[in-house]
Formats: structure tokens, C-alpha cells, sequence
């Protein structure tokens, strides 16, 4: 069998079960959330996540400026710590580089890491720079995880939904979908907006500081698609959710540029949008005052999956729900 | 220019300087040593590692057992922590794989990191897969630093060394590279245990703890090579250094594989030996306890060098003097 075979989802579930339990009392959230969390002192915790964007499969080289590779490399992992409440700090940067690799394009990418560092108070602090024949990013990224007067962590974690909580976005998706779209499709230069989206996608640190402060409990950021990563918090957190489509944010221009049907399906199954899933009883987030988007509910644990409803309260059939990085659709990445 | 030309550590220069001073006050080391030093509390010090290996690149898949890929992959790292005289604590191993690589070899491989996390004291606690063209595998391992009654971080930097210090090791050379040039010539079979220190490497975790607990103050992991690492030490600490060649330990059976002169260059250039370096006046290094090889001496600042001295105190010319990630030698790497 071929890890293509398995898939991304089905390899790290083979992966993780053979670890066992972590030996390391310390150990707060291991393999299966955003990110992992550990205790390193009397109220102090740790949140370290990395992500890898390798060229002709994150990103297409000839199309994309490499200023904004490097920003988007550590932007997704600036997300995966507001995904789970907490604040960056220092970053390891890997590049793995073909000896024939531009310095020019070496020294760009590097300004858009930085650019993006100074964005989010991000200290770059180190890495490694190896030869390969093809090039990649990866960066590895620590934080510090929010933390109550009692010394304990407050974290936004996927396995915390519970029936009846509401489920929200904190901005309009389909942008970064689209933008990849544009950019493979050679309509980029009509579709800016978009293409931003997808290159310099934001991550939404404050948000997820004031969600965890306001008792939010459940989130995630949406890295994967809407409907693939709310199916992973109901898987985590053993409930059913439910999606008015009517209700999902679509990202501005979206309709215009491709439909109004392809713009709900990008809105729903894209990914790389970086906005928060957010999961908690109504009350909890219109308390915390945040301007959130109200997309649907989480429902009884009969079926761990999410239904999308249309005005009339009927199903949606959706197809694929989101993407696997090593089941690839038959679209190119980007 | 490409990449090539400016070489591994012109790059990480040339990136470094881009970054400026470090907005962070919490950083107590950055770029340039083994490892990255941060505050994270009162008495807390974390340190944070990365490095990759490339398939084709830095190991041969044709040729060695993925489970020692995996040993290897983290026990690199552990070294980085040990050099700094720290305690590794949590990993996030990333996996980039071409779709069609072997589930069981990734089995394999994750059995060999699980083995290595576990003689250690590492929990693998996330990560990354990712499909690729190339397979390589990324651990980013964090640790803590050893801290002082008074809460201040125990260090073993390069930058410490003062004339007149002793040099040591902390075990034999050499071994690694005769591993690879036997594996490379088809040999590995008479040569195990030359291949074993090559696949297999120990890091010196306790022995960096002891160290710096009895006051050694340089020092760093020999991974490049014995001349161009301490060429590094020369050169962070604006000092000068001899070895007496024939105080250099010689790993068990180098000679006899290789010839005597073949089996003095692997020890001096040949890298990935992962001993410790250690770089303190005579009486501390003798006060530890530590069952150390004295190798030579760091001389003033005249030039930021090292010597390799013959029994009767001439240099020797030894030719290139380790390995730069970017600028291969004709010899592969393994």
C-alpha cells in the first residue's frame, strides 16, 4: 500500500496510534489538534505547531512572487497558534533549496517572512538550510498559550463542541479558493483581491486571544475547507453540526467572478481562508463581542458529520468536502 | 548568483543580517549557535532546534534501513539540544512524501524516530505530512536549558572560548564518515560498526548537562567536522586554536578499514559524529569528571583559525575543512 492509498488523514491516525500515550505528564494536547500544548512552568504553556509549503505542490513558483510564499508560510502558522488561543513568538525557518535557487529569490522570500514576523511579533531565531532538488519552506512556530488568573491555559480545542452550541466564522471564505483559482486560470490580474487572499492570508491572533478570554472553549482555523474541518470537530468532539448555506459568508466578488454556485462551493470547501471556526452557546459568543458571522448549529452525536441546509431546510449535496494533502483533487493546489 | 556560490553559511549570514536585532528581549541566543535560547518564565529557558534530511541528499534510501533515517532524523536534533547543554523535551516530526512512497516504509521510519524520541525522553508531540516530490524528513525539537540555583540559563555557546583553555572531545571521530565511505563503496557489510555510527548516532545529553553544571562555558556538537566546527568556535569568539593530531581519537578500526592517513582526515573533516566539543580552562574541564579526550588548546586572537599540529609541532595542511550543505564536495554525502 501507498501512503496515497491511505491518505494524509488515515497516515497521521496510523502514525499517532503507534506513539502510544505521551510518557510526558507535561503534555497538554498532542497529534490531533492546531497545534500541541505543553506546561513549561507554574502557569506557562507552550503551543508549537509547523507547516511546509513545497513548490509545485503549495505553490507555483511562476506564478506567485516569492515575497509572498515567505509570508505565507509563516502566516498559516501564525494561524494554527490563534487557532488554538494563544499568541507567536519565535519562529525556525527551513529552507530546503536546489543549488541552482536565485539569491534574489532566496533574499524575497525572506523579506515576506519577515514582513510577516514584524505583522504578528514574530521572532525568527533559527533553522536550517539544506541542498534539495526541490525547494520548500518550513517553519516551525512556538507560542505561549493564553492563560487564566488560576494559572490554566485557556485554548480553543476541536473536541469541546457540545449539542446545541452555535457555530461561527469570523470573516467571509471562498477569497483564498478563488485566488488560486484565479492564479491557474492565468485571470489574476482581474482577480487581485482574490489572489491577496490566497498569497497573504492573515491570521486572526487578536481573535482568538479575545474568544479564549470570553469562554470559548471549541475552535479551529480553517485551513482544510469549512465543511472537512467542522466534520473534524465533530469527529473530535463526538456531536453532528448543522450549515445554513444562506448564512456562510461569501468573500467579496467571489459571485461575480465565477458564479454564484462554484462561489458557495469555494466558500465551503476551499480551504486556506485562515479565518476562525469558532463553537460555543450563543450567549458565550455574543458576549465576547466579536463581529462573527452566524453559520449554523452543532446537533445530537446520531451522525458525526455536517449536513449544509438551503433556505427551505433541505440538504445540500456537496461533493468532495476539502482537501487532503495526499489525495490531491484532480484542480492543481496552487 | 545562485545559491551555490554563496554557500551554506554565506546564506545564513547574508539571511541573518537582513533579520536585524531581535525584537524580542526574551532571546538569549539566535541564530549563529547550535541551538535558539529564550526566557519563558521566571528560571525557564526553552530551546528550539531544527534540521532536515533529504533523501538522495543526506541518506541514500537504496542503501540504509528507513528505520535508521528516522533514529537519525531526531538524534541530529538531540545533539543541537545537548550542544547547548539542555534536555530535550517535546518534537514535530513533518514528512514530506511522494504518494507512491511505501506505508511501510513511513512505518518503518516512524519506528526508528519512536525509538530514538524514546531512549531520549522526547515526546513526538505533531507535525506535518505533506505530499512531495522528494521525500525528506523535518523534526523541530524543542527542550529546556539547565538553570543555575539563581535561575539563570546554563549554556554551552561558541562563543566563550578564551586563549588558553583547553580543547576537548567527548568521544572518537571519524566513525561516521568511514560509515558513509563504506557504505557508499559497497563495504557496509565488513564495516557495521562503522555504519552504525553513521546511521545511529548518539547524542551526548548528559554529558552536555554535566558539563555545564561544572562550569564549561563553550562548546558545540561536532557535526560538520572537527577543523571547520571549531573553525566556528575561532570565529564567534575572536580566537585561534591548535589540535595535536595525534591527540585526536581516532574511532575503533578507522586505520585498519582505511589506512592511517584516510582514517586522520575522516576524524578531522569528516562530520556527523556528534560528540561534544567542550572548550574551558584545564581545571574545569578536569573537575568534571568527564572522561574526555584534551586535543589541543585555543592561542590568542591573532588569527581566527585552527591549526592541526604534527608530534613535533608543525601544521599539517588538511585541504578542505568540512561540510557545507550547499557546496558539496565530489564525495556524496551518504
Amino acid at each position: 500500500m501507498d501512503v496515497r492509498e491511505l491518505g494524509e488523514f488515515g497516515l497521521i491516525a496510523r502514525l499517532a496510534s503507534g506513539l502510544g500515550a505521551a510518557s510526558d505528564s507535561r503534555l497538554v494536547m498532542g497529534i490531533g489538534d492546531d497545534a500541541a500544548v505543553w506546561r513549561t512552568g507554574a502557569g506557562a504553556y507552550a503551543i508549537a505547531t509547523t507547516d511546509t509549503m513545497v513548490a509545485g505542490v503549495h505553490f507555483l513558483p511562476a506564478k506567485v512572487a516569492w515575497r509572498d510564499v515567505g509570508w505565507k508560510a509563516l502566516a498559516v502558522n501564525v494561524s494554527d497558534i490563534s487557532a488554538m488561543g494563544g499568541t507567536p513568538t519565535f519562529a525556525l525557518v527551513t529552507l530546503c533549496l536546489p543549488p541552482e535557487t536565485a539569491v534574489e529569490d532566496v533574499d524575497a522570500l525572506y523579506a515576506g517572512l519577515r514582513e510577516c514576523a514584524e505583522a504578528y511579533g514574530v521572532t525568527i531565531a533559527g533553522g536550517d538550510i539544506v541542498s534539495a532538488p526541490v525547494l520548500s519552506v518550513t517553519v516551525a512556530l512556538m507560542g505561549e498559550a493564553t492563560v487564566s488568573e488560576a494559572g490554566e491555559p485557556l485554548l480553543l480545542r476541536r473536541d469541546a463542541a457540545r449539542m446545541g452550541d452555535a457555530i461561527a466564522v469570523t470573516g467571509p471564505l471562498g477569497g483564498s479558493a478563488g485566488g488560486l483559482r484565479a492564479l491557474v486560470e492565468g485571470t489574476s490580474a482581474q482577480h487581485a483581491d482574490l489572489v491577496a487572499a490566497h498569497m497573504r492570508p492573515r491570521a486572526r491572533v487578536e481573535t482568538g486571544n479575545v474568544a479564549v478570554r470570553s469562554g470559548v472553549r471549541c475552535g479551529m482555523d480553517i485551513s482544510d475547507g469549512l465543511v472537512q474541518d467542522l466534520g473534524r470537530v465533530c469527529e473530535a468532539s463526538g456531536v453532528g453540526a448543522e450549515i445554513r448555506m444562506d448564512d456562510v459568508p461569501l468573500f467579496a466578488g467571489l459571485g461575480e467572478a465565477f458564479g454564484d454556485d462554484a462561489a458557495r462551493k469555494l466558500a465551503l470547501t476551499g480551504g486556506e481562508d485562515y479565518e476562525l471556526l469558532l463553537i460555543a452557546p450563543d450567549d458565550v459568543l455574543r458576549a465576547s463581542g466579536l463581529p462573527l458571522h452566524y453559520i449554523g448549529r452543532i446537533t445530537g452525536d446520531g451522525e458525526q458529520r455536517v449536513r449544509v441546509l438551503n433556505a427551505a431546510g433541505n440538504e445540500i449535496a456537496i461533493g468532495t468536502p476539502g482537501w487532503d494533502h495526499l489525495r490531491p483533487h484532480a484542480e492543481p493546489r496552487s
